[in-house]
Parts: C-alpha cells; structure tokens; sequence
C-alpha cells in the first residue's frame, strides 16, 4: 500500500513542521529540539529524523510551514478586501488578529524569526527569513500603491515609508503585548495605524475609510 | 595583597560581563555559553563560574551590564537635551545613534532580549527585561509630558500612544537595519519619529524643533 504509506507519511511531517513552527515562534528557529519535538509528537528522534535530513531542513521546511500559515491567514484576509486604503488598513488588521488569536503561540513567527537572525551569520536559514519579510513588506508597499493609483492617498505619499511606518506599529503591538500580556497595545497600534492612513488619505480616501469602518 | 585581588576581581567581571552583553546581544540571553565566553576571555570554565553562581545569575549581571551601558549611550545625552519637543526628538536620535553606532553589535540589547523573552515563561530574567523596558518607556512618557506641560505639544496628546509609536519607529529600524544591511532604514525612522513629533506640535513646539535642528 504504497499510497497510504505516502500518505501517512505526509500527514506525519505535516504534523512534525507545525509543531516546530509552534515550538520556534516561542524558543526561536535555533531553540528547535528534535529530541523536544519527538517526545512531544510522541515518535522516536530517528522516526522524526527521517524526515529530514539536518536541523537545518528542519528549520527551512519550519519556515515554509510559518509562511504557508501567515499567507492564510494574515494576507489573504488583507487581499479579501477590495484594492484602496480599505485594503492597507485590512492587511495591518488582519495581522493584528493573528497575533491576538496566537496563530502561533509566540506571537509572529516571522517577527520572531527576524529577531532571532537579523545579526546572525549569512545562510539559508536568515536568506530564506529576509525572504518572506520582504514579501510581506511588499505587500503592503504594493497595496499603498494601488491606494494611490485610485486617488485614496495624496500624491506625495511615500509607498515604502508608508510601509515601513505601519509595520513598525505593528510589530511594537507584537512585543508589547506579549511581554506585558496587555491587549491594550492592540488599541493602540490601531490607532496608530488608522491615524497614520487618516494623514496620508485623500477626501475619497477618507469616505471609504469611513465607509469601511 | 586582597585589595589588589579585589580590584583584580572586579575588572576581570567587568571584562566577562562586557563580552557577555556583546554576545547576548547576537545570540541571546538564552544562547549565551561559559564555555565559549570563557574561551572568548582566554580563561578556564571554572575561573568564569566562579564569578557567577549560575548560568541565571551570569544573565542578571548582564542585563545589569546592559542597562547600565544603555543609560549612559541613550538615556544621558537624550535628558542633555532641555525639556519640551527637543528632549523627545534627542531621545529617539541617541537611540538611532546607539544602534547605528553598534554600542552593542548586535543591535540594541534590549530590543533582542524582548523579543527572546517576551512569550517564554515567568521567571527573574523576563521579569527584569520587562523592568528595563518598562524603564525606557516611561522615559519617554515624561518627555512627552513635560513638553505638554511646556505647550510644545497640542493638549490632546496621549503621552503613551505617541511613545508607543516613536518606540514602534525606533524599533524597526533596529530589526530591518540589520536584517538588510541597509542605513536607509535610519532615515526612514527619523522621517517618521519627526513627522510624528510635527503632527502634535503646537506652534512654540515647532518653532523649538527648527531651532534644535
């Protein structure tokens, strides 16, 4: 039975990479234990071996699960929204609720992963992190660009400062509400985020802001 | 000779503990290794041990290590500036400076340890890491307050939302400046602390922020 054999296998390491992913939002990608990770999928360190050939397989099959995981659901909720201001507000709100619903037990994966390698040594690993950072900022640089080609956001806006500025709001909700286990940090990178859109809109901009919600 | 011991003593634990703020910085508070920094310091594991009780001891000292640098690299020569607008632009520029200049080399200390600690378990060494951070904060709330109170900002300024946000700024920074290798993120920060700082200014706070440059 062949099939059910690859079938079976493929359910196993499906189970073994969200686990990790799990494990590596709250101990780093670094922290990952193969020896943690079997006992806890109660399998032997040489059955969850077999799946992958290093730790560093492990890691960077880790990451496509994360990245699999915040497309579902910090993205695609974010691109459910029509293009316009609507849309930036959507993609900072739908990952705002991904922290607050502990999508991954520790907070973002991929704010983790960037803390944990920004200033470790080049390697597939902090490539393939950089990577994924990079996507998301451009998603949301992209989405800042469709705003202004519709007349949402005043000509002078500045796509990837516009970026860069929501991001920092909510990564700083990301920390802080962990750290403090204070959900009021939700609020505030709300409103940081829903301020900063205000400042940049155009009265259009500001009529489907309102309408939005 | 024990006066000499002594003193012989503490430089030897200023030397351990400045190379172990350095590392932790890179690798963690978590990562941190006797046997590597004692390496580092071409010095036995026993000789390294005996200045530390315990691995949770060598962390606290580091913390302390840290703090202490960060006071005298950030928080002194953002408080020599006077009160009002220019306090709280000083603060957020010595912080840019500090993690530009690689006081630690793996960027600010702090922001790593929070991000490191901030979902793992209670315990002596998250809970001083949230202290310090708590610590910062509050700096810049009192900034803040004061240039209220001076009416260089509009009195509907929320002192914690806006250092919320200039510590959201100054953040990001630290963690996409190292992750790209690229100083344009300063710049981005410094557009945004100082656009941000110009929303809420009243007019003698502007005239004071052209003034301070």
């Amino acid at each position: 039975m062949p099939r059910q054999n690859t079938s079976h296998g493929a359910r196993t390491r499906e189970s073994i990479l969200r686990a990790a992913a799990d494990a590596a939002s709250v101990d780093g990608l670094d922290g990952l234990s193969i020896g943690r990770l079997a006992a806890g999928l109660d399998m032997s360190k040489s059955g969850l071996f077999a799946h992958f050939g290093s730790k560093e397989d492990l890691q960077l099959a880790t990451i496509e699960e994360a990245r699999q995981r915040y497309a579902r659901e910090v993205i695609a909720p974010g691109q459910a929204e029509g293009p316009g201001v609507n849309r930036i507000y959507a993609l900072c709100e739908s990952f705002l609720s991904y922290v607050e619903r502990a999508v991954f037990p520790g907070g973002c994966f991929f704010a983790a992963a960037m803390a944990e390698f920004d200033c470790k040594a080049p390697g597939p690993v902090r490539e393939r992190i950089a990577e994924c950072q990079h996507q998301w900022m451009a998603t949301l640089e992209h989405a800042v660009e469709e705003a202004l080609a519709m007349g949402e956001l005043r000509t002078g806006s500045d796509p990837r400062q516009l970026a860069f500025e929501l991001e920092a709001a909510l990564l700083a909700a990301n920390w802080y509400f962990h750290l403090y286990s204070d959900a009021t940090y939700f609020d505030r990178s709300r409103r940081a985020v829903r301020a900063r859109l205000v400042s940049e809109a155009t009265p259009a901009g500001l009529r489907s802001l309102k309408a939005g919600g």
